[in-house]
């Protein structure tokens, strides 16, 4: 059995469980955020009463954040009134950050745990050896009833990746190239284990940014060996005993593909398609009108150390504006006290609040009808960030603060070279 | 005359000029705001081609920054295209804050002018003694293409404030207690006059609260006789050369009225009307959802470090959002290098970026039928930050701070007792 199969196994009460196979498992964290007001509607109109476990269900407020309309607001006070009904032991308000990353610093994601939350990134928590997935209102609130959800047992796809990447080049690089050489529907309701030597030392930002964009081959999960890196970050962060599952040697994976990553240049996933990816070098230099760095792929300190060693001491072009958003409250203090978010509003940047931002398209930094806009996030499709008319780069945090200070799609390894001979 | 009159009577290069007369001024600056890009349209509409000094006009994105929908993104995207166009020498995108904070923080504002801004809150500037009104599209159009307006020469108002003020009471709570006397209605199209010997030693943010919120009585200018503070204030930003006009010793005011404050109590607004106002003794003590620090009004450093002071240490209560957004990015960076956003944002606030926030209820915070706020803003009326079921009380950000660790209206002077003792 592969890894995941003996997750779902464990949670299912099995010995055994292979692919293709319906199980039913015991959920161990359920996240709601605030697009999914329906959820409590739908609990209430299936019967529900109290939900199974208060210690494992929390809302994170993170798309509406703070509350851009009244609507919204209205979202905030429901879910707000019922976590506290219910009386759930965890509650992220509008004071804390994205899902995906407040779930994680809060000690609640660890190896082997089956994750589910009403949002489609929850494969993020392969980096920590997690089952996670997003599902959907009606799912996720027969799992607020019962604490459990079936699932298909997803065929493994193996996806090697080996070499190291040269300076300027990051995994977020790494994930574009993948989606772009195997395409958007490369794993649709498959698992993706991410294995190779690249990937055994990369620390959790990395790890987390990789499995982050699993979903965009349509992945149901992805997958990670925890390696120390991820010990580390969980040492401190929590107490739940856990045990890394190890794959059978004889596990036949559905595909498998190896890359070796050492001559990657940055990527970009160019309008209107996240796996419509190319290499920088063949990239036209076109003109853009914002810069975004955030949200659940990008907004860690590594993402914004990567624009500081880019932008500090220097401004940003004065036709560009560049939107910086910490993926969490966290993130926004350790910026702080490494001078990050000084430095880079000297540049010229503007920072929100912790939350997904313009990402999705609500708030904080909408696009209009012939805007070009380069970002760290991990969707790019017509209308994702606001006007069906405008246009979204996908790119690395370091090769966004870079366009953002020329103005045009700039490689970011030429200014980060300059910024070394002058340091 | 008024100093304010001889200010009208220089830019209409009159030796005299009188209360009620009407004139035609030459305008020193003018600032349109991101709520007005029907300026742009009346401009071209009236056969303007080039305005009548690049110099002397800019643009400010605070009402809708960063842009939370699309329209307010092609706003911003109108505006600048006009801005790069006619060559302005400034211009304040979404990077910057609100407009009257950064058009003095950029020495834009000196003693004995006259500035016109697309806002009513321009009368703030009367802190530095110069001549400032809110006005609307056609008539900045008509100063775009011309660089003059005509005013009717407004009468008066002394307003003559003495004393001292105890610990835990502000220029906020001063001005809230003489709306709340004169009401809102006191001063509609006249010009006021804030002095006596509070005024005179008083520093550039209080001096800038009284002012902005002199049109909540419906004042056309405000006026106080620039002091030492100010003039230090403007020695760092600006070359410009002023003179400090002086009223007449046999000036005739329309109205005088003496106000002591030394034994001025916190003042709040209290639903639905600026000048409902009543000492905290009289007011109950509502649970609070949501309190807001920030705006024209209260999101200066001096704002900031008062919540500082009652929050350090401390954890907002849990039942309690609170939301801080800097006036300007200058504050911010003031705010961060103090350790004020570090503390505060560690005691459960959240940050966004500098703009008009959820003052006006547009974005970052509005709220839902039958939710309570309490904010440092200026305006309460039904509908302001977003339903017309929630309620909004005007108060001191000392006082918003306060409330927000109690999670009900609270006076904040007992929490700085308490935190001094315990210094």
């Amino acid at each position: 059995m592969h890894a995941i199969e003996k997750i779902l196994a464990k949670a299912a009460g099995k010995d055994e469980v292979h692919a293709g196979e319906i199980v039913n498992c015991r959920i161990d964290f359920a996240e709601i955020n605030d697009l999914y007001l329906q959820t409590i509607y739908s609990f209430y109109e299936m019967g529900g009463e109290k939900v199974w476990d208060k210690d494992k269900v929390a809302f994170v407020f993170d798309h509406y954040s703070p509350a851009p309309t009244i609507n919204s607001a209205q979202i905030h006070k429901e879910m707000r009134q019922f976590a506290k009904e219910q009386g759930f032991a965890h509650h992220f308000d509008i004071n804390t950050g994205v899902c995906h990353q407040v779930l994680a610093e809060s000690g609640i994601v660890w190896p082997g745990m089956i994750l589910v939350a009403t949002d489609s990134h929850t494969t993020t928590h392969g980096a920590f050896g997690a089952f996670g997935t997003g599902i959907g209102a009606t799912d996720m609130a027969t799992v607020l009833i019962s604490g459990e959800l079936w699932f298909r047992v997803p065929e493994v796809i193996k996806i090697e990746i080996n070499g190291q990447l040269q300076e300027g080049v990051y995994a977020k690089d790494v994930i574009l190239h993948i989606i772009g050489k195997l395409k958007a529907d490369a794993a649709v309701y498959k698992a993706i284990e991410f294995c190779g030597n690249y990937i055994e030392n990369l620390d959790v930002a990395d790890r987390m940014t990789i499995c982050n964009m699993a979903v965009e081959m349509g992945a149901k999960t992805a997958y990670m060996k925890p390696n120390d890196k991820v010990f580390e970050y969980l040492s401190t962060r929590m107490n739940e005993e856990f045990v890394i599952e190890e794959t059978d040697l004889d596990y036949d994976y559905s595909e498998t593909y190896v890359f070796d990553v050492s001559k990657l240049s940055p990527q970009l996933a160019v309008p209107h398609s996240v796996d419509n990816v190319y290499s920088i070098e063949n990239v036209d230099k076109v003109k853009i009108n914002q810069a975004f760095i955030g949200s659940c792929t990008g907004g860690r300190i590594e993402d914004i150390e990567a624009a500081f060693k880019i932008l500090n001491g220097k401004k940003i072009h004065p036709d560009t504006r560049l939107i910086i958003i910490p993926a969490s409250t966290e993130v926004f203090q350790h910026a702080m006290k490494l001078g990050y978010i000084q430095s880079l509003v000297k540049a010229g940047a503007t920072f929100a609040s912790p939350g997904c931002g313009p990402c999705l398209g609500v708030h904080e930094g909408l696009l209009t009808e012939g805007e070009v806009c380069i970002s760290a996030t991990n969707r790019n499709f017509p209308g994702r960030m606001g006007s069906t008319g405008a246009k979204i780069y996908l790119a690395s945090p370091a090769c966004v603060a870079a366009s953002a200070l020329e103005g045009k799609i700039t490689d970011p390894r030429e200014l980060l070279k300059e910024a070394k001979e002058n340091a």
